[in-house]
Formats: structure tokens, sequence, C-alpha cells
């Protein structure tokens, strides 16, 4: 999906939702474990996808969910990649697996997610081993990278938060120089939903990429002035919620109290795109 | 393995060799791929383990080159650690995955290969995020992380070697922040075989650590420049050879070829183990 094709996404949908399809058996529904054991996961996927697709322009899938299980693992999620590309409406799908090596192994995790079956439209990349690195994910068309920015956890203060001897942060060190010959129609970068201050500062730095934004929970307060400080007037953002909407309820009624929770925060992004 | 026992590998073996299991399906032998189609990777690793184990106290194995065939590839992965475990050999077995997340999505991450089937005693882990996305991996008993610490590769310049404002290389913040609660018991670092300068000051600044060395070639002088500079009293090093290895010979006599390879190596690294 080209830069364009997603941005009209966002003005079609009036959405900028992300979901998180970080599935964890533990926490589904008990009637669906019961019922398809470790297979839940993908059961339970195609319900999300169901019952938020109207309201939602990507999904995230993380992988460690599904590395956990091995080649059933494996098997879930081309299984469930599979299902969204059948439905056949537009949406932008992340692998979240924050890859990095060196180039001759870059290659191999670039072809693992990029091609067929799988074929996602984008992979968040860790950026720590430099630019040749990156090289490889490069080379495929219609591809994106996602490379860690700043992240939402307390752990960014320890080397993402630090300073360079030229007094920039150390994540702005690394976005500048990604960003000095990686273009916005290649590259988005994850900017998590910590101090706004930053979210401002960081918007102005790189106007023309996209942002996808981990770390919006259930305040609407955040989310707004989230939406405040990184939408563009092109769009430019992904939110991506995981756990406030895929665990919202785990009665049989879940799928329902998912469409809602998926609509309501699309109704408040709407408001936002204009 | 604990810290001890795999110093006593060093000592009773006269080796600190680690041999990488990077199998590149278009770089083996055309009788095993002719016969064996994509399976001929399993069946070639097993071979190279035959042919390696009497001068090697470790494998590590990229999890790239297996991912990149899906639930295959798992199996492949699984069966030869199965088949490494079944001979009651000991040896240090290394998922190198480079892999890093927040906390709940690391614990998915830990438990995929430090758990039954894989039960790796390592994990190699990129430190980007921080200390707290660490933390789940340091939860499982008699296993080790290994954090990158100096990579081997050119763009190690765009950010290892860039400067902190206290005038450190980021490399060493990284690795003083988790060498001040992360034990040498739990953990080593990855550092490349690059400037040997950088590798005598990062080998003072942490004597008590074991590194894992990538980045060594065909050359015996920088393999003897590297020992020198690295190798402590107790061992406390281990020099990883993928390339140069398993790819030393394609024709039928591969198995032969890579054996006295490994023994090349073995020869040269004991005269340094007193």
């Amino acid at each position: 999906m080209t830069k364009y094709e997603l941005q009209k996404l966002i003005f079609s949908k009036q959405s900028v939702l992300c979901v998180g399809l970080d599935t964890d058996l533990y926490k589904l529904p008990e009637t669906l474990v019961s019922s398809y054991n470790t297979k839940a996961i993908e059961i339970f996927n195609k319900k999300v996808i169901d019952a938020t697709l109207p309201y939602t322009i990507a999904y995230k899938i993380n992988l460690a969910f599904y590395e956990i299980y091995g080649a059933a693992g494996y098997e879930m999620l081309a299984n469930t990649l599979e299902y969204i590309q059948s439905l056949n409406e537009p949406v932008f799908l992340i692998a979240d697996g924050k890859r990095n090596d060196i180039g001759n192994t870059a290659e191999k995790y670039a072809k693992a997610y990029f091609s067929k079956p799988l074929n996602f439209d984008a992979i968040t990349i860790n950026p720590l081993m430099g630019r040749d690195s990156i090289d490889p994910f490069l080379k495929f068309d219609d591809k994106w990278i996602i490379p860690l920015g700043l992240t939402s956890n307390p752990g960014a203060q320890n080397f993402l938060l630090a300073k360079t001897n030229n007094d920039e942060y150390f994540f702005e060190k690394i976005m500048k120089t990604l960003a000095n010959d990686i273009s916005s129609e290649k590259m988005m970068f994850v900017v998590g939903a910590t101090q706004q201050s930053l979210l401002q500062y960081i918007r102005q730095l790189f106007l023309d990429y996209f942002f996808l934004i981990p770390g919006i929970g259930a305040q609407g307060g955040n989310l707004q002035e989230t939406l405040q400080n990184t939408l563009t007037p092109e769009g430019n953002i992904l939110i991506n919620v995981s756990r406030d909407i895929i665990y919202t309820d785990n009665t049989n009624a879940f799928q329902q109290k998912i469409e809602l929770k998926a609509k309501e925060y699309q109704a408040i992004m709407k408001r936002y795109i204009i």
C-alpha cells in the first residue's frame, strides 16, 4: 500500500485506528479456549477482525504471541493474515517483530514477512545496529519499515532519552540519521504516546512521516491530546490499541463489545480528521 | 549451564569455538539440496554438528534462517536442537534472535526460546528499549541473555560508536547500565571483532563477563589478536565462526572438510588456553 493510499483510507474511514492482535490465550473468553484449545487464538482473531474492520485502517500483529507456539503459532499467524486478505478490503498490515541484524540475516527477515504467504505491508525494526542493517528491508516495492523512534515503556529513559554529545536525544539522532536518506513513502516511526510535549517536538521535526503510536490506554484524554499533537492535515498517524479493545469483555458477548469499543475510538478520531 | 560449567568446558575441550548454524539453502552442497529440498537444512546441520562437536563448546543458531521457512523452518530448528540435546554432551546453545520488546511481549519471547522443546541456554537481545525490556529473560534459572554490546557491521558507526554527553561511546553506556545490576553469571555481551584497540578497552571494563565474539573471518591473524585481547585466565569468550566453517566446501567431501576447518580453529585457540 502506498502512502497516498493509506492517507486516502484515513479520510474515507474517518479513522486512524490500528488494532493490535497481541492475542494471549490466557486472556481469551473461556468458551473459546475450552472449545478450541490453542487454536482459539486464530478463531478469536477472525472475530476481532470482523468486529473492528469497519473502524480500522490497520492491524498490527505482534509476532512473539505466535512464536511462542512454534509451528502451530506460525500456522495461526498465516491463517489470520490469509483471512484478512480474503476480505478484499484495503487495510494496512504490520508485522510487529522489532527485528534487526546484519545484512545477509536482515534479508531473511525481510523475505519472511514481506513475501507470501504472510505478505505484510510493513515490519517494525529495531535500528540499533545502524543504517546498513536496514537496507535489505528497503528493497521490496510497496513495503514499509517502521523503526523504533521513542518507545513508551519506562526503559526508554535508559538509552532512547539519553543525550548525545550534540545535546540531542538519542532517539532523535536515530530518527534524523534514518530520515536523512529514507523517504516518508517507505518509512514510518514508532513514537509512543508518552509525554505530550515530546510528541509535539517529534512531530515538528518529522512532519511528512507517518507515526505508529502505541501506548494509548482507556483514557479518552490521552487519545485526544495525542491526536491534537500528532495528526497532520494529511493524516500521517496510526494509533495502535491492543488490550483496551480486544480484551474489553470475556463473556459470550465479547464480539459485540469489541465492536462497540472500536466504534468508540473511531468516533473520537473522526472529530479530528477534517 | 552455569558460568563455571562453561569455563570448565573451555579448559577440557581446549576451545572457545562457537559454530554458527546460519544455514542457507542456497549455499549447501547440491547433492543435499537435490535429495532433500528444504529439509536439506536440517540434514546439513546434523552433519555439521557431528563434524564439529569435538572442537566446539557452543552452537549459535540464527533464527532468521529458519523463520523464513515458516512452520517447516520451526520444525527444522526444533529437530536440530533435539539432535544436539540427544547427544548428551555438554554444549552451550544460543538462539541468535536479537529480540527486544516491552515486558509482556518479552516474556513470550523468553518462554519461546528458554522452554521445551527448544530449551536454548541463551538468547541474544537487542537492548535499545532499556532495562525493563530485559527483565522477563532474567527470570529463568540457568538461562543467559546476550545483549548487543558493539557489533561488527559498518553501521555500528551510526549509533553504537556515537558518543554520549558524558563522552562515552553509546555501546559503553548500554553495557555499563546493564552490568550495573545483571551478574556475569546470567549475561554475556556481543562484542564484534572490529578494531582490536576497542576490544582491549572493552575487556578491561568488563573483566568478569563472557563475550560472544562474531566477525572472525578466514584470517588467523585476526583470530589470534582477538584471543590475545579478550581471553581471560578463566576463559570468558566464545568466538563464533559461521560461514568460514560451514561453507568451507560444497562437494561430497564437505563433512570431512568442515571437521578439518573446525579442528584448525581449535588448534589455534588451544595455544592460548592455559
